[in-house]
C-alpha cells in the first residue's frame, strides 16, 4: 500500500465523516483516519489509546479490517465516533500535513457505463454509422472489468501512456496518446464479500458496499478506439486509474437519496428495485482550475444497487476491497458531461481554460480535478472529496 | 486462500518440478509443494527442518512470497531442489491423498484471443454478416481484464450461471445458461512485479513470468453474445475461471521452446521477437472422460513475450501473483479446437461422447478435464498437470 501526497481535503461537515488512511510525516506506517472539517482524526490511535474494542481493525493503518467486518461494525464505529467527536479532538491533525494513501486494497475493479447521456455521446462518436446505444443498453448495466493493480490514490503523477492506434489514412502508429482524456465517475467500495454462486439481490446492496469515492478513469481515446472490438477496452484504460481519498459511507448519503431516472423499458426482475438508489451527487470537473464541466449524478439511467446485482447475477463472488464505478457521469446538458471527449466532441470543439488556452484532449502538465459533492433533502450541499492528478510525459 | 480437493496429480517427471500448494489431512494451514512422480514433497517441511535460508519463503504456504522473489531466487530453489531429490524424499507424499489448493493469489487476470483459429471460428459465429476477423486482430494481441476473485482451483464444483440473454425471436429472457462451455487455455503467472508507468519488453518476459498453468475459462455463450457489445465479456465469463494446481516453471520448458507462426503483417517495434517463445504444447480435452479435442498450443499467433509486452506498453504495473491466459487455443484441423464452441459449431453439430450421448454445451453433471503435455526437443512429452471441474445445477 503505497501512494503520494494525495489531495487537497475538502472541508468535511461533522456527520460526513469519510475515512482514509494516512502517514505522519516521519513515519513509515499507515493509520486509519475519519476527516472532520479540514482535520483528521486519528482512529488508530485514539481507539488504541482507549483499549476501544475495535482497535485491533485500525492496527493495519488500512480499511481492510473494517471492510470485511460488516455493516453492522460499520454502523458501530461511525456511532462510536459521532459520539465522542470532542472527546477525539486530542487525536486530531490537520490533514494538509499528512500523506493520504490509496485506503484499501482493491479486489477486483469494475467499471460500468451507466449514464444513458455518456453511452449515447460515444455511441455516436465511435460508431457514427450505428445507432447510438446498443441494443443491450436499456436491458443491462454494461460493465467490464479493469486493472485493480493500477488504481492510484489522488495526487498520483499520471504519465501519458503509449499505444497502437489506427491514423485517418489507415496506417498503424505507435506512440504516445494524442487523445488522453479523463472520465469524472463515482466509485462503490465492497465491504462485506459473498460467496461464489450465491448472487446478491438489489436489495441487499447497503449491507454488501461500505461507502462511495471519486474517481478519474483516465482514458487514451486514440489507443481505445483502436484496441476495443471486440473484447472491450484494455490499454486505453488500463495505464492508471485515480481514486480520491476518502472513502464516504453509504450511510452519510442517506438524505441524498432519490429516485432514479424512469427506466424504460421495465428491466428483468433481478434489476427491479424498490428502493430508491438514486444518488444527488454533482462532480465538478476542472482542468488547471477552469471549471469545465459540473456532472449530475442524479441523471444516471442505473444505480449502483443495480450495478451490483448485475455484478453478481451469474454468482460471481464479492471480496472486500472490490471496487466497481459509475462510468462516466454525464448529464443531457451543456457543460454536464464527464469527459474531454465528450465536452469537445472529439476535438472538434475544444474547450477554453481561463487561461485563454484550449484543450481538446489534456496536454502535458495539465491538472485535473474532479470535487464530488451530494445535495441532502432540504438543499444542503455536502463535500464527498475529491481526486486529483497531473498528467506528465 | 481456500480450495476444494483438487485435481488427480498427474505423473511428473523429475525435471518438470512443479509447484503447488497443499493441506494434509487433518491439518488447517497449507504447505508449498514440489510435485515429483505422482507424490508431493513437502517444502515447508523440508526447508524449515533444514533450516534453509529460503524457509521463510515457504513458511506461508502459499506460492506468493516466491512469486514476488524474482528470477534468481527461482533458479536457486529450483537448483536445490534438483540437486536434493533424494534427500528430500523423507518428505515426500502422495498427492492423492492431500487436498490441493489455489497456489496463489491471484493479483490481476487478464484474458487474451491468441489463437487466429479460434478468433477466427467465433469471428463467424458472433458475427456471420462481418469479417471472421477484426481489423486490429493481426496488429496486436487482443486482450480484456477478467474477475481475479472467482478464479478458482481445479475441482471446484462449477455451478451454472444464470443471467440474461436475448431468444431467436428477439425477446429478451433470463435464466440459466442454455450454452455452457469450457475453454482450454495456457496460463502465465506473473512473478517478478514491475513498475507503474515502464513497460516489459518482450525480451524480459522470462525475468518477470515464473510458470505456466493449465485455465478452463469457463463461458456462458448465450449471456456473452448478448452482453459483450461494445465494452467486452463480462458476466458470461467472470462466474468461474479454474486453473490447475500445478505452476510449472518457466524454466521446465525450455526444451519445448519452438518458433511461433509467422507473423504478416509484421508487428510494430514492442512486438517483434527475437527469441523463440512459441510453446510446443498440447491440451487435451475430455468430458466424462471422452477426449474431444487435442489443441496444440504450438499454432498460436502471439507468444506469451508478445503479450506480456503487450499488456505493460501503456505503463500498466505487473504485480506478483498476476495471471495472463492465452485464449481458447484452437488449431486448424479437426478435433483441434479448444471450446464446444467451435467443435459443435454453437450447437449445430454436436459431440458424440463414448456413452454414445452427444453434447451441443454442457449439461449438469458433466465433468471436464483439461490435461497439458509438453513436447520436448526429440519429442519426449512431459506432463504439465491438468484442471478439472464438474458442472452443477
Amino acid at each position: 500500500m503505497v501512494g503520494v501526497r494525495g489531495a487537497r481535503v475538502t472541508d468535511f461537515g461533522r456527520t460526513t465523516l469519510p475515512y482514509c488512511s494516512f502517514v505522519r510525516p516521519g513515519e513509515a506506517r499507515a493509520r486509519v483516519g475519519v476527516g472532520v472539517g479540514t482535520d483528521v482524526v486519528d482512529l488508530t490511535a485514539a481507539l488504541a489509546t482507549r483499549r476501544h474494542a475495535y482497535a485491533g481493525l485500525f492496527a493495519a493503518g488500512s480499511l481492510d479490517p473494517l471492510l470485511a467486518a460488516g455493516p453492522r461494525t460499520w454502523h458501530e464505529v461511525r456511532t462510536y465516533v459521532a459520539a465522542n467527536l470532542s472527546a477525539l479532538a486530542e487525536h486530531q491533525v490537520p490533514a494538509s500535513g499528512v500523506e493520504l494513501v490509496l485506503p484499501f486494497e482493491v479486489a477486483d475493479y469494475v467499471d460500468f457505463y451507466a449514464s444513458e447521456h455518456h453511452a449515447s455521446n460515444v455511441g455516436r462518436l465511435f460508431r457514427p454509422d450505428g445507432d447510438a446505444l446498443t441494443p443491450n443498453w436499456k436491458h443491462l448495466p454494461i460493465g467490464y472489468h479493469g486493472r485493480a493493480g493500477t488504481v492510484v490514490v489522488s495526487g498520483t503523477p499520471i504519465r501519458r501512456p503509449s499505444g497502437q492506434m489506427r491514423e485517418r489514412d489507415g496506417t498503424i502508429a505507435f506512440g504516445p496518446t494524442a487523445k488522453l482524456d479523463l472520465e469524472a465517475e463515482t466509485g462503490f467500495v465492497v465491504g462485506a464479500g459473498s460467496s461464489l454462486g450465491e448472487p446478491v439481490p438489489v436489495e441487499s446492496f447497503d449491507q454488501h458496499v461500505f461507502g462511495v469515492c471519486v474517481v478519474n478513469d483516465w482514458s487514451a481515446r486514440d489507443v481505445q478506439a483502436w484496441e476495443y472490438v471486440p473484447l472491450g477496452p484494455f490499454l486505453g484504460k488500463s495505464f492508471a486509474t485515480s481514486v480520491s481519498p476518502w472513502v464516504v459511507p453509504l450511510a452519510a448519503l442517506a438524505g441524498a437519496r432519490i429516485d432514479p431516472p424512469r427506466r424504460d423499458p421495465d428491466p428483468v426482475a433481478y434489476l427491479q428495485d424498490d428502493e430508491p438508489w438514486g444518488l444527488d451527487l454533482e462532480l465538478e470537473i476542472a482542468v488547471n482550475g477552469t471549471v469545465v464541466s459540473r456532472a449530475p449524478y442524479s441523471e444516471m439511467y442505473w444505480t449502483p444497487a443495480q450495478m451490483l446485482a448485475h455484478l453478481t447475477v451469474n454468482g460471481a463472488a464479492l471480496r472486500p476491497g472490490d471496487l466497481f464505478a459509475s462510468g462516466t457521469v454525464s448529464g443531457p446538458g451543456p457543460g454536464q458531461q464527464g469527459s474531454l471527449l465528450e465536452l469537445s466532441w472529439n476535438g472538434s470543439r475544444p474547450v477554453t481554460l481561463d487561461d485563454g488556452s484550449t484543450r481538446a484532449f489534456l496536454l502535458d502538465g495539465d491538472r485535473v480535478t474532479i470535487a464530488a459533492t451530494a445535495r441532502l433533502a432540504g438543499g444542503r450541499r455536502i463535500a464527498l472529496g475529491q481526486v486529483e492528478g497531473q498528467v506528465t510525459s
